[in-house]
């Protein structure tokens, strides 16, 4: 009896079977939260890690703004509070008493960020202004799913000032490659498409969104994370100004950028098999699990030993000593999580001085190792799995994008993968007609793959799909 | 002028002057919030850093609850309920409409955390369970103060269970000596007082609350963490109950404990002097700065070269190469700012094949160092700032503590520092007098220094003071 539901009878609730079985996440006591486990939460903190020295090296600093925001900060950008409105907590009673002015729980920052950019820009001296927070956010979901579409999430928002518009969209462009696609595709092993959003996917107050789209083992789109070029419509209704060279008053560029708890569903379902997660050794915050088979003999202390010489050398590494569970058991569960490799050492390995290696990304058959090799012979394979997930992920992706001509072709196609056809053969209208049927423009394309900086070029390419 | 007013004429009003001048933190939009910038954002991350791997190395896993708690949960326990009502944060409308049930903004999270382990734990097999978490918090502050008490504040929250009460308490204390003293000690450079809180000072729904205590330079106490022994009343209302080895069903005992944003006000106005803050190198995201006194010749590029070789060497280091800046300016700056060491290098300098070594902490003579052995000169002079930290402080405050015999006594020697006596000679009803006069019984200790386990026991020492 399998532990999860078959990825080919029930795509959802095998997801569903696999956040529960590997202990991820499950739902919080109020309707759409969720309540983020221990193993789920490593591989948070792993993703943050590795954005957040991508994001200092892009300049940006870390602060922290406040979790409530008064709700006539809304009103001020128009397209902003019509897009958020039907999302938002509104906090009325506090301290015991009813409040004079409402308070929004943040679905986001650009409204007060903004504020505090105004007073704290003055010169184009000051500029660019680079800012980035990790934090929660709230937006009141009526189809949640855990870790898709939660009430709260967790992200990190970066947001920034700059001289020009041009400077404004060449930073934006920065984060989207050297930040996103850069930690998508070396760390989680994910090939992303990276392009513009349609107008009627644009983040509510952005001139241009820009986006990273992943395919998932079902063939469905999921957006991975995006970046906003947001002209200056904050700017202008915040008063984010700046006197240049030459003394003269202007107005600012402004950005915003984020990726959220979002990418641990993606990874999951981008990777995961019928027996459970598989996390890439460049992410995983356990990247090798040293089983002590049994306890018997020095079985144990070779166990420790071997995991201390592993963690000496900077492998990320669990030692399981549970002389008390079986080994099935144990091995069923370090596969449901998804580890990428585990050692198993039990008294016959130990008389031959060996180690027995399991891959769990590929799968690859047992291995003995000698113990006096096994640090080598554990690199090497961390980095030929994080290849190999690449490579599996990659062949899927590209095996599932149809090259199409017609709407109806798209939508065919867009029943298994992802359709790709000229932006001209969709248009707007045709936008309108295939998102009735459930699929929807996840983004445009130049032909050569480069991001276009509006809709109106010519020969753009559509990546058509449906999506989570 | 001097660019802050001087401890001696207003200690809040310099407290104030720090946040503004050294860009620490302002007031958010809503009352009683924060903006913490990113100066003081990066003293944080450094806080995090630290605390964070020693909750690790004491077997603690981090995990993330809901922000948004059902406001029945809050009425299970009743001192629980009691103490936190008057401060909640209350959302009622959300998505558009109004809820049935009231969602209360998390003060503390033992409740939702409460509901969970009950359901993860099963058995003494999946006992101690230990959880933290890193989240914001929001408590109805009527007199906020910025990083002292605000309205929403940053901070972690463990949670844990156990099979007895001796292990519980045990764990308690481990948390409170093995992460928090320890952090304060060797990484800030507070010596803190650990004891018992009286009964009236307790954690609401607490059996017994321990806390470090620090003396800030105005003499008064700041509470710079808690632990709580939380008994079984948590554990019975939320039903967070085990099968111990003998198939018996049995109730956990459980703790929590917690460090807060307000750390980075406790290290204001423990260390900070008239010039500004001063970081303990410990602890700074900034140690030294290289300032390229001008753009003349090689200044610049050696100067780059040389924060390049600190980095290298693992020291945590800024390069200040704007020289258009007039070297005064960006001196005020990084002492306002309290880096611990500025290296100027100028033309003159450079003849020499020197740099110029200026020591913040203890405020030394600026002396000549050879740039050869600038980087080996760096890391001792770190060090050496950090204990000249350490012994200010400890001295500072031994000298401003008094060993007295009568409340009459006490209540005198708080107004120019903390009092030590008998807490047979306070008691409940001492401890009301002088509350009624706003000074407070901090925390009680043995004889020894050690923490008491209970209110009770014979011959306790009480420290009393006025406290933020």
């Amino acid at each position: 009896m399998p532990a999860l539901t078959p990825q080919a009878d029930d795509f959802p609730r095998w997801y569903q079977d696999v956040l529960n079985k590997a202990e991820l996440a499950e739902n919080g006591p109020v309707r759409g939260t969720m309540v983020i486990r221990p193993y789920g939460y490593g591989l948070w903190e792993r993703m943050q890690a590795e954005l957040d020295a991508r994001i200092k090296a892009c300049g940006a600093e870390n602060a922290y703004f406040p979790l409530f925001i008064p709700e006539s900060y809304f009103q001020r950008e128009a397209e902003h509070v019509e897009g958020f409105s039907p999302e938002l907590a509104v906090v009325t009673v506090a301290g015991g008493r009813e409040l004079e002015e409402p308070i929004v729980v943040r679905p986001t920052s650009e409204t007060v960020m903004g504020e505090y950019m105004a007073k704290w820009l003055q010169s184009y001296r000051d500029l660019p202004l680079l800012l980035n927070q990790w934090a929660n956010v709230v937006r009141w979901e009526l189809r949640p799913r855990l870790f898709l579409r939660t009430t709260e999430f967790l992200w990190q928002e970066g947001h920034t000032a700059h001289a020009t518009r041009e400077e404004a969209r060449a930073y934006a462009e920065r984060i989207l490659h050297e930040v996103y696609e850069d930690f998508m595709v070396r760390v989680l092993a994910m090939p992303v498409i990276v392009g513009l959003k349609t107008a009627s996917e644009r983040f509510a107050g952005a001139d241009n969104s820009l986006s990273l789209e992943a395919m998932m083992r079902d063939g469905k789109a999921l957006q991975m994370g995006t970046t906003h070029e947001l002209g200056q419509n904050f700017a202008r209704v915040f008063g984010i100004e700046f006197l240049d060279a030459e003394g003269e008053r202007r107005t600012a560029w402004t950005t915003s950028w984020g990726v959220t708890t979002r990418m641990i569903g993606g990874l999951i379902m981008a990777h995961g098999d019928d027996d459970g997660l598989r996390v890439p050794p460049h992410l995983a915050h356990v990247q090798a699990v040293v089983v002590a088979v049994r306890d018997e003999g020095d079985v144990v202390a070779c166990s420790r030993t071997l995991a201390d010489e592993l963690r000496a050398a900077g492998v990320r590494v669990h030692l399981d000593d549970r002389a008390d569970v079986s080994l099935g058991r144990r091995a069923t569960e370090w596969e449901l999580k998804g580890i990428p490799l585990r050692l198993e050492l039990g008294p016959r390995d130990l008389a031959g001085d060996e180690v027995t290696l399991v891959r769990r990304v590929s799968g690859a058959p047992k291995t003995p190792v000698a113990l006096a090799r096994a640090v080598a012979a554990v690199r090497d394979a961390l980095e030929a799995e994080q290849q190999v997930l690449w490579d599996q992920a990659l062949a899927q992706r590209d095996s599932r994008i149809e090259d199409v001509t017609t709407l109806d072709e798209a939508r065919a196609a867009a029943e298994n993968g992802w359709a790709r056809l000229p932006w001209d053969a969709v248009g707007t209208d045709g936008e309108a007609a295939l998102a009735s049927g459930g699929v929807t423009v996840r983004c445009l394309t130049r032909e050569d793959g480069s991001v276009p900086v509006s809709e109106n070029e010519a020969d753009l390419v559509a990546y058509v799909a449906r999506a989570y």
